[in-house]
């Protein structure tokens, strides 16, 4: 999907919240609007939303001069769903299809996000909504027919707090797919409160996958900026999992069964391209979508 | 009250609607768009929020070519105002203190406004809540106290459609002091759903006072923006009644107690500045707001 007239209020707004964590002075605030400003007049804007962020957020890190502004909040956010875990493993394991289990918990973990304009989140209400109310759309039984042929999965992360729940849904299929290969891609380069490997320390992730990385600081999966090793596997992976709402804006850009998008719709302009009420749990490749 | 960094999504979200309006074209709204991100990064902020507001607002228009996007608007809020008129009259003569029940029509009528960053409006409940309600801050005894001996007052108009029961206002101050010389300063050229002298057709305010405009099309009443007649109105009017939150975003700027302002918090920075909530209905001098 490409961006659209609504999309330069969020970058706006993500600019704000960026600039507000890293001074609490207008002065420099406005500052790195101004250059923000620059940067949106000078851009073409026939790509997906995650594309654009790239330069308004590296306009603010460059004009404030801080690399990561959301690290606090990265701590915080793993450390907040973490309380979560045990409650949650026990959920899956009593639960009858533990596999549909633990995507009810990776979805609910979509609502950590600093990007979207989302205002606030409530993680237990979204968890609640997830494991009550399920999805809209939902293709797990195609899922399952592609990862029990699979031998390569790809899931390619989203935000920081939210990689915990998603490490209960890669456990869960480790342990039933046990002999597939699973793939983590982390963004490359902080960007809002994207996951990179600096903020999974302790996490285990390495015990589930292989983690890879893109190269460019995008919070939107996109193959061209990746490195080999990360083309690579995208290129060969059996079944995809793209998480998250900046991911589904930049891989919706191509036809691809193998994807399959597990995210909350949370702004207007995703709202009206999938013409599905925001806050809607979806869990489905491409073609069951659009 | 000078410009802050949420101004710059009330900005952009000010640019959105506005182009929206002229084209549905995604292809107009961002060419305008990227015009709009130019002005603001070469803007100084020092200033009070409206006096940017109308580069905004000229880039857009410059850029689509067209003058007065909420024209139709302007016309569709006065018919809407209009049908209040026969009820309001009669709850202002039933009224023991009509001065204080006019202000409260006036002051719900700031509710149509198409600028500030309020999403939708109800004017039947923000009529209700000013009857019911009333003022966090009512100077109206001061008021009273300096209209009785004026000669001359200035009423700073603000919104279409807000005119109409400002006019009921105006007719309630004219039969009470029948010898005070009332001047109605209206925006000298379209901006937002401001009112100008193209919009007051038929609506019969010239028998009330004369008509003054200022000669830039800022949201907002700002002095040295007039001509020379505006000017010394201006300098000699001994109350001057400044409707609406944008004449208090520009105005706060002196300090001056012969200016009341009129208005309707409506959004989260003049929320901040005087640290009173949102959609507060406020009657009150500078001095005793801030």
């Amino acid at each position: 999907m490409k961006v659209k007239p609504e999309c330069f209020v969020c970058f706006v707004s993500q600019a704000i919240r960026a600039t507000e964590i890293i001074s609490k002075k207008d002065d420099d605030a406005i500052r790195a609007l101004k250059n923000v400003a620059k940067v949106l007049s000078e851009t073409e804007y026939n790509v997906a939303p995650p594309l654009i962020s790239e330069f308004v957020y590296g306009s603010i890190t460059k004009t404030l001069d801080h690399d990561d502004p959301y690290s606090e909040i990265k701590k915080k956010y793993n450390k907040i769903a973490l309380n979560y875990v045990d409650d949650l493993k026990r959920y899956i394991e009593d639960s009858d299809d533990k596999l549909q289990a633990a995507i009810n918990i990776s979805v609910a973990g979509n609502i950590i996000d600093f990007g979207s304009q989302i205002e606030k989140f409530n993680i237990k209400e979204t968890l609640n909504k997830a494991i009550i109310e399920g999805f809209l759309v939902n293709d797990i039984e195609d899922f399952k027919l592609k990862i029990t042929k699979a031998k390569t999965l790809l899931f390619l992360a989203d935000n920081a707090g939210e990689i915990v729940f998603d490490k209960l849904l890669l456990q869960t299929i480790k342990n039933l797919y046990p002999n597939l290969n699973i793939y983590i891609a982390l963004r490359g380069k902080p960007i809002i409160n994207d996951v990179t490997k600096n903020d999974i320390e302790g996490l285990g992730l390495e015990e589930i996958g292989t983690l890879i990385e893109s190269t460019k600081p995008t919070p939107g999966f996109w193959p061209d900026y990746c490195d080999n090793l990360c083309k690579k596997i995208y290129k060969k992976a059996d079944v995809i999992i793209s998480k998250g709402q900046g991911n589904f804006e930049t891989l919706s850009e191509f036809d691809d069964d193998r994807v399959f998008f597990l995210f909350i719709i949370k702004c207007s302009v995703v709202e009206k391209y999938l013409n599905k009420p925001k806050y809607s749990h979806i869990f489905a490749k491409k073609s069951s979508l659009c």
